[in-house]
């Protein structure tokens, strides 16, 4: 495929739909290496809604059903709720169609384990949409780990904390629901905490053994729009987690979605025998590192033109949003496709991530340390 | 013009360039209501660059010399050193196209007075492209202000500091040379800030009055690229400046290119007899605000579907970089050119900004408080 | 005893000893209504350091066994190492000597038990040393919380973390053993951490019902001080816990002594159905408060006139130290003791701590989530 | 005098009075090796009042005139309003009797001159009370400035913000009123700004030689107290100055009474050809530091055994407050005293703070950049 343009189909468009639109039709002006793409149909179910979007995120066709787009694209881009990965995913990957999958991979382990099963069956890229890997500071970060900046690795800590659902009164969604979300805050937030913290350190502690868990729901119903009716919420609003990494390595890692105040704030924290390092996502230019030569940490703007991607931008100081992460995504994504290269966060990496939200709600049910399945 | 495609053609094609040709290549994405715009014509002097530049910019033509252009294309922007902003802008606006000129309007003040007068003889919108007017936490800001939660202004303190010079080996360029950029960090740093002020706090305060200033080098001179050649600097590393406004307030600006450690730290500070207000562009998204019934101040993520131009992007706590101010201000000002409406900032507001500049360099030559020329 | 003067024996002439004496000695200058003190007796095993020390402090007196001296004076301040805390403080309790213990208040629960028991047995004032209740932020979060400030709590989130012992060459003490020390980070620190999250919230949330947790030791023997030996290292260097309370919300507590970069960060986050608020040890005049009315948290500086104990001391912004907690604590303590009323914390509330500390030995070993014993 | 007690006689009994006094009442603790002091006699005008304090802060005797205690002492404190430093200090001086001084060391320049006249006249020691040189972080950033962490010093940056004059009802004092007090913010807060930049910087880029000002009173008249009357306010809320060091360095400062939100927040920023720092009074025991091999600052807490005065206090983590800078200089200057030493701040110093302190006054006035006189 080297060298052709990559038809690409999208399901989903709303907020990770427009992300990663975006995301695309920013390659040819930053990133000019990228493959080139052709935005090719635009999947959904409200025919109207539905096509002012493809117009608008320049889209040439639209379908209302993935089944016929699923083999006639190169790529196609699972971003619809969660209850939707599975099916299209492997459908896809079946045909020989690359996925690049939005996350958590599953509503559930076993649903997880399917779709992992179909990646490795096809010889397509299924790729995860974590997108935080793709943080300059991030990349940066797990730089000065693998260089042993920080030492032997002994604690982690990561929390997610947004309050979208602090007042009551905020609809319920299917995001409240857990047979079409798998679970809350857990799936939605802490798959990203998983997923980063085995990023940054899971070469150097290796893979987590056993978990302790909790959810919990403080809302426990929400008003439907545009109706009389108050759904039930079946997710989780928080979880807490405890885990053991196979190095003796420990983390604890917490995300809610009521931490009044806090409104995208994924934290994480590493500990090493030699130092430290801390990132927030609210400020996600900054870094913080205290090495072997620091008192206390460091605040890097992590924005000059040797850091990763940022030649790609602007001079230092002028600095990246969010969205730039899926721009990063995207670049390495595609790149992988069209070389025919292997590509991580995979399905792989978003299953070991689904084995330690299983676990912690494991753990939750049954009042144990559990080990992973 | 309504409804009609804009052509626009730009001169300059680094730094500038690429961010115009983003934000222009935005709009359609994430302000579907902004005018359609044909990037037309990429001017710049080095041919191969230029074709290269055109490419990845999305433009149709280029052209070597900018006098064929401005009277070609409805919209033109002038991107190019300091020292080719007046004349192109001027012939633009006599031809009556409209102008988008970058900051600051021009060298010293007489020459900003020939592009005022130039803008005020003309049908078409003169703009000046003071970005920082179009951070979403500015906006907010202004409105606190506006809506008098701050009370009556008294105190205004701006500074802007960069360390990009702070190596005496950084090399020579024309930002170092005042016969093409007519000051150093005065003009191209303290030309926000004061601007910036201005547009906070100037309805408030009313213009300003005197100014005490100081500019100073600490390097005199650097290597010119690929030569043995070391150029003099004959600008200003550094200015700092004292204000007083006709309401009586006063003010402190300053700004540095040698501030180890400050990568593009604009920090501009506001104090009323009821509450004060805290910005930082390196952390764009976040206003510190200390109202009536604060006890400190609050630090606020500005990033909320109510704030000014977040209904455009993210959803709450996704945050956005410097070049989304590019995006605002490029649409506000092309909607102002296809309703045929005024904008701010104008060659106007520019010229009043350039006035405090050139008190700063006489009130430092003379050892003097001076008043606005 | 209203009237009269206190007079007070010490065990322990080291850290604490120095800052329990600096705190009575400062009394009379700033708590003019304090009972009067007499520093009596200084009890230690050293009899050269002890006389020096008993110089320094201002004590008269000077004993090696605590036994002739817990029913000679009115009060006894135990602050000896955890394996000292049982048998003096019961001695004196049942001799009606009131006892100010440091924490934590026992190795184990047993032991704690047996000293709760004395205390319920004895008429004196049994008081444990959870300094941190003094704070004069904590004092005044209190008062937010107590006003509903916060609605209804949900989430508490307690970390303390140091960097002392990152270095595997510091030296071995009876803090790294379990026979004198009970536990490592879980009783030192821990301690601090499960006292002021129930003096913040334990009216609202009701008791820690359930608790998961996690003890890790990373450096496993010290080398001993003036000798070639190196000594096992037999407490945990970190613990990690997932508390319930009854009311059904939830908190996650850490501490670590190898938390690179961070000296005495004990970090306290509460988070309501209506706000939030956030305190940290190394900047203890500061609170972080988010209510209702905020959009972000607004960092307050709790030194005004108004603020608890602040009145004491000195006008606004003038900042108070660690060891105003000591007076503060001392203050309320002895005026508890001069008229016979009950003080908090006292060896009940920190019995209430000893459980939850047990129960995260517990749940660590039988790897399960345990109810408090 | 060495090997005896030192007599103390202080003038003043309110805030500076009670600083000074737990100063010396906490040497003996913390440390032994200075000298013995009495506090001998108290001065004031208000007998019950004077008697009461007297009590309180340990003093043997009062009186109400200190023409009859400045030779009848060894040391004399003044910590009076700024109208009572000139005579009673030279009455000291000329007695052989040694001077502490509050500051600003006078109310205007020739007074200053006086004063300085009298301790170059005297083998006394005539010391000025700027107690934040005696701040464990300030200390350590000047030795760092010293080894050349930073280069050659190019910019410095000081402003001291309080609000405690926000509120146009806070009543009329001493310190609004020029024949009392001499100026406002400038004296009050400009002197201790000025004198810390000397101390940090003074030694890298010699003597302030030009100064520009400009000074500001936002409130002209205020209520007095148990009164209907109102007074006029005769001195500044707020200045601002530029100044210019022999080095070729250059610096702005600033203060003000009504900067809503900060309550004593003295801020001093150095800029050098190699890094910078960063000092904040309101978290006093931090230091931001970015040397040569830092990308951007480390947040040190100045807290170490190792740290200047540190290994008298706590262990690493243990936060000082504000009053301990009083326990350093009180240290320093009684050693002085016993050693018959010089000691800095003298008077000298303080003289050539004042300089510029005058040079900002003259500088408004003329509206002119003005030389030192």
């Amino acid at each position: 495929m080297p060298g052709d343009t990559i038809s690409v189909g999208v399901l989903g468009y709303r907020f990770m739909g427009r992300a990663h639109a975006n995301a695309l039709a920013r390659l040819p002006m930053f990133f000019p290496d990228a493959p080139d793409v052709e935005r090719h149909t635009l999947v959904g179910r409200d025919e109207d809604a539905l096509s002012d979007a493809a117009d608008r995120l320049g889209f040439a066709h639209t379908a209302t059903d993935w089944e016929s787009v699923v083999d006639d694209v190169d790529v196609f881009y699972n971003l619809g709720p969660n209850h939707l990965h599975a099916d299209p995913s492997i459908a896809a990957l079946e045909a020989g169609t690359h996925v690049l999958c939005e996350k958590p991979l599953a509503r559930k382990l076993a649903e997880a384990e399917r779709m992992r099963a179909a990646a490795a069956a096809s010889d397509a890229v299924a790729a995860c949409a974590f997108n935080y890997r793709f943080v300059p500071a991030i990349r940066y970060a797990k730089g000065l780990i693998a260089d042993g900046k920080l030492g032997e690795i002994r604690q982690v800590r990561g929390r997610y904390l947004q309050d979208w659902l602090v007042d009551p009164d905020t609809p319920w969604s299917w995001r409240n629901d857990a047979a079409l979300a798998g679970s809350g805050a857990l799936g939605d937030l802490g798959a990203h905490t998983v997923d980063l913290a085995r990023f940054l350190v899971g070469e150097q502690v290796g893979a987590v053994e056993t978990v302790s868990g909790t959810l919990r729901t403080f809302v426990n119903e929400r008003p439907v729009p545009d109706s009389d009716e108050r759904r039930p919420v079946t997710v989780d609003d928080a979880y807490t987690a405890q885990v053991e990494y196979a190095s003796g390595a420990i983390g604890t890692f917490e995300a809610s979605r009521v931490a009044d105040g806090h409104k995208n704030d994924h934290t994480i924290e590493v500990h090493g025998s030699k130092g430290s390092l801390r990132f927030s996502l609210e400020r996600l230019n900054e870094l913080a590192f205290k090495g072997e030569h620091h008192r206390g940490y460091e605040t890097i703007l992590v924005t000059d033109e040797s850091d990763p991607y940022v030649d790609h931008w602007w001079p230092p100081g002028h600095v990246l949003g969010w969205e730039h992460t899926f721009v990063h995504e995207n670049y390495e994504f595609l790149s992988a496709v069209a070389a025919d290269e292997t590509f991580h966060p995979s399905f792989e990496d978003a299953y070991q991530v689904q084995r330690v939200l299983d676990a912690v709600e494991r753990a939750d049910e049954r009042g144990e340390r559990v080990a992973l399945r």
